[in-house]
């Protein structure tokens, strides 16, 4: 059976915020903080928070811009987060709002209306709440029929959520699925930290998943391979458990945190020897893969994972997109916002579509242009 | 291909809480509340709570008894809630400990070990955390090679997953599957409602899933069919989004709450048509099914769905165990703990699986021993 990704969509907000804007946000803030704290650092108290710069975050991470939801309060240093609202019932949640945007988008590019879809599986990697899931909010408001779920893996969500997708075709359980990935990333963002500050943006990709080749830029699926491998290194701890705790901990404490040299040096090399296996098990040499569509949590991982795979550094960015310059970390919606963005492929031209991250967890799917 | 559930295994707490011990403790806040409020009750500021009873508890639900992480805390009606600890990476996930101990058993009655099993799909109504996912925390201390995540679908989480194991199975992604579904539910539990006050318990199944016949206690998949439809009438809104919500609501208000009685009328009669529907599109009479392991949320509502399905209510619970009166609704893990504790049928002879609940979401597995 033929499986193909045959269409997608994305969404972001239109707010953008440039590196310049967030360190002076930044930077004013740590004034504040010295500033207010003069004596407590001085007794050695506290300790003196140091300033962000512009080109430190370039080299760190290759983020020149990132798209939020909410510009005015993540920048405003008495606030330092987004505005959002409490999920209820008494409207949308705000990753069904997002999802549907894209998915009606990739619905369109995948010519396929709300009676071909199956079943509709949301990814992502900060639940909106517990129940109900929101992939049955959406189904409904966008009139599918079927079942749909949630599923949480940290930055693999999105990919792990096309597998399943794909296991569902293949087994026979549906013919077309709609998979939706948002991830509203800058309300756990804890803004007044040098090191994280920088890295999040907020948008939501939508996939269509069909054994039909429905639209005329369709991609086989050649082959996905997954593996998971647990870490501490990239934590997401808040949850319903939360309020029974008899610890004392802050929502912060809670909240996203990494510890970014670990992953770096753990992660790359872990994804390279997975995409050469997988390369080797289908007979393909690197040369083969036109286009690398990888996780977009970082330039340099990118580059150096790429780097490790073709054997050289000396490559153009037209082979790993990446849009991580302009969306910053979209968290699990990142390698498929690379794909929705630079998929100009001839037919029988092959590419790779790569998450990796929180868990961690890398899931490699090998697609053909038809 | 013939896929089994090859064996499964459950754990709970040692501790019991019984209708008069909970109809105490209650009773005592009522009275502590409408003491220190009197004047604002006299002058129509505050209503006055009323008295819960066993009788209707038992008249609701068909619950006696419920297993909990911490019958002291939760019946001090100074606390009224389970003392847990906050997620953090300096110790297992309550999740995870509760569910390798599930899984231990269950992977002794498949006849299966780490080696044999190619990924963990971990189900629940309510996430521990965001990342990394939990079932990758049990794969690493259970020593299981590929791939692991966690999926929410409220009070179908345990079948949803098992379907998702089926259907990786099915497609050659794995040939064995263990799905976890861990339901540490008395956290999220509002013991000063007198409506929610009694109806949960803690507790945890494990399934082994496998293309393999590796037990002398396996049941083989004939059908499994999955339908979701949106409502509000069963909603746990807390998550990360809380931390930037703008809107005044407490910890309580985003926790869960129903409205039981829509969700009474609304559900049954569709469960009973989905599963006439399905027995029909196999075949089947409901006198073939020998053993119905329904979700475990309302002892009247699993009478009435059978009765619906079989044309009379005259009928032995060993039809349609009801495991709720000792355990509680166990959430997601209410149907597969039934099918845990009332499994003896004899080769050849035919079962069925159903969860229903938030969502609304409905899975429907038939089996057939082997």
């Amino acid at each position: 059976m033929q499986i193909h990704i045959a269409g997608t969509g994305i969404w972001y907000p239109k707010e953008t915020i440039n590196n310049e804007e967030i360190v002076s946000s930044f930077n004013s803030y740590v004034d504040h903080f010295n500033n207010s704290n003069k004596d407590k650092i001085e007794s050695g108290e506290l300790e003196k928070l140091d300033y962000s710069s512009t080109e430190f975050i370039e080299k760190a991470s290759g983020i020149k811009t990132r798209h939020v939801i909410d510009k005015k309060n993540i920048l405003d240093i008495n606030k330092m987060m987004p505005a959002v609202l409490h999920e209820d019932e008494s409207k949308l949640s705000i990753h069904a709002e997002v999802g549907i945007k894209a998915a009606q988008v990739a619905m369109k590019n995948a010519n396929v209306t709300s009676s071909d879809i199956d079943a509709v599986i949301l990814g992502t990697s900060h639940a909106a709440r517990n129940y109900p899931s929101v992939a049955i909010e959406i189904q409904n408001e966008l009139g599918i029929s079927g079942y749909a779920y949630d599923m949480l893996v940290g930055c693999s969500s999105t990919t792990f959520a096309i597998n399943n997708a794909v296991s569902d075709i293949s087994s026979g359980l549906a013919d077309t699925v709609l998979v939706i990935n948002p991830e509203i990333s800058t309300p756990f963002v804890n803004y007044t930290k040098r090191d994280i500050h920088f890295i999040f943006g907020d948008g939501c990709v939508a996939t269509v998943v069909s054994k039909n080749n429905t639209s005329n830029n369709s991609f086989r699926v050649i082959d996905r391979k997954l593996i998971t491998k647990f870490s501490n290194n990239i934590r997401s701890d808040w949850s319903y458990l939360a309020r029974a705790a008899t610890d004392e901990k802050s929502y912060e404490d809670l909240l996203f945190y990494q510890n970014g040299n670990s992953v770096f040096k753990e992660v790359c090399p872990m994804v390279a020897e997975f995409i050469n296996n997988q390369l080797k098990e289908n007979n393909l040499d690197s040369t083969d893969i036109k286009k690398f569509w990888l996780h977009q949590a970082n330039a340099r991982m990118i580059n150096l994972i790429v780097s490790k795979i073709i054997g050289t550094n000396d490559f153009d960015t037209s082979l790993a997109p990446l849009p991580i310059e302009k969306f910053g970390n979209l968290a699990s919606a990142g390698s498929m916002f690379a794909f929705n963005l630079h998929n100009d492929l001839e037919p029988g031209e092959k590419g790779l579509i790569c998450s990796f991250g929180a868990g961690y967890s890398v899931c490699s799917i090998i697609v053909e242009k038809i």
